[in-house]
């Protein structure tokens, strides 16, 4: 009979450590830390070398994922407690909020990544599309990087919001007028819609040497024109999280510019509710489960 | 009525200079120069001060294209002779065929371009996708580039003649297990195919960071799976010909490289026997329109 394991999930994890291996140097007894997608890698090959440990053939994710020093696998950050190799471990800033920093792990590393892989700085006009967790991060990124933020949702109620967060304009993506009025005009723009949408009509708004990155994964294939890419050698790409020093570098940007996660905190006793929330959009803009609950019973 | 202009083709053109107007300074008659898909631009635009006329809102393209010096439309090379701005005109280094050289100005630079501008050199792995007009000079460029270069086809029958211009491998696309020994592994693939093609087999191909990119552009839009470009941060890309000054320097590495087009002249009373020989790929790998011929009567 097959093994099985039950899964545990949490990738997006902050809290302080209480006790450190006698070969650690990096953390002491009581620092606040954090974890994200990432537990080991195995720290030779050319990836890693890089440190780009997100690419690494033997990468192991935070949960469900085969663990070599137990022969299980891991069980992820709903838990009072979790025990990571230091090399997997980053520093959070003293001044950021450790619930609002929780969910930069992984929504603020996916979307501050590109925007860092690319360039996008003071100057450029940046677009993100879509305002859930992965795009609210997004659209504080490129405003802290001194970039031009336009937001696109499909969601006109969304506006005040998007403004609030740092974008400079917010378009409606179903106005066509209003979608016209920026073809061929953006440097970089930040995908951060996994249902199902048209490419086309945001590589139509990207300028010369444009390029459209996807951090949300759409399950159906995109349809992709060839002639929207060729006039303007445009480019789409996609990029999954960051390596350990740029997700460090993330955290310390975050600390700098006083940037973390809008979040609502739940106790672990409305998870269910939490996610039937979640399947709504109803959250803004990220659920954050409060551990300490564990021990109020279930 | 609408006018109805001729469509009169041609924008692969090479040929002598017989006559200068009184303002030229960089030709003189005799010189061997050539003509791509562009005869003018505004030459003011960011586009053309950046060298790349190619992306000016105000370019003026070598056949009926809307000319405004006549108020009719462009002629293209079909001809014995054509009138073009030294700007849009092409130093052809003296140890080229003309025949062989004419072919450079659209699927040489349309080549080279992407290569060139993806700094493709020694140590990379370079897929070109298809062995037609465009792919057989990918090839030749990749080579002389210095890249080990492997020519991806659909016919077995190509293999000894990709080998013979520069591919170091050759992958029968179809055979999945030859496909499969690739993955992962590729820094750059130029894609020369016009034909409905699974662009996933070759996104899959690529290593961590690669680009593919599009110079054939199928009619139907790409199905591109997000997940083969999030895993490696893939790239998805396309370029069209390229600016006037990259086009001098194609020209000029083809001078230093020996390298010209394979082709196959015939005279213009051939012309429709060689569209239907086209449409059934029946052509190594370009056709040349001598235009003496003109003068030999219909």
């Amino acid at each position: 009979m097959p093994t099985v394991y039950p899964c545990v999930p949490g990738h997006e994890i902050v809290g302080r450590v209480t006790k450190t291996g006698s070969a650690v140097k990096k953390f002491k007894t009581g620092d606040v830390v954090a974890v994200g997608c990432m537990v080991d890698s195995d720290g030779t090959c050319e990836e890693c070398k890089a440190g780009l440990e997100q690419f690494c053939h033997n990468l192991t994710l935070t949960y469900n994922f085969p663990d070599k020093h137990t022969n299980g696998v891991t069980y992820g950050g709903y838990s009072d407690s979790v025990v990571v190799d230091e090399r997997f471990v980053l520093r959070v800033p003293d001044n950021l909020d450790p619930a609002g920093a929780a969910p930069l792990l992984c929504a603020g590393i996916t979307t501050f990544s590109p925007l860092h892989h690319w360039g996008v700085t003071k100057g450029k006009k940046v677009g993100v599309v879509g305002l859930g967790g992965l795009g609210h991060m997004g659209v504080k990124f490129a405003h802290a990087l001194g970039a031009h933020v336009v937001l696109f949702t499909a969601s006109p109620n969304k506006k005040d919001d998007a403004l609030r967060l740092g974008a400079d304009e917010v378009v409606v993506s179903r106005n066509a007028d209003e979608m016209a009025k920026h073809a061929g005009s953006f440097d970089f723009i930040l995908d951060a819609v996994s249902a199902d949408h048209d490419i086309n009509a945001y590589l139509n708004l990207l300028r010369r040497d444009g390029n459209l990155c996807l951090v949300g994964a759409p399950e159906k294939p995109l349809a992709v024109s060839a002639f929207g890419l060729l006039f303007g050698r445009k480019s789409l790409s996609g990029s999954p999280i960051g390596g350990i020093a740029e997700t460090q570098e993330m955290l310390d940007f975050c600390g700098k510019n006083n940037i973390t996660s809008d979040v609502e905190i739940i106790p672990i006793q409305k998870v269910n509710d939490a996610y039937e929330r979640l399947l709504k959009s109803d959250v803004k803009y990220r659920f954050v489960i409060d551990m300490a609950s564990l021990k109020g019973g279930a």
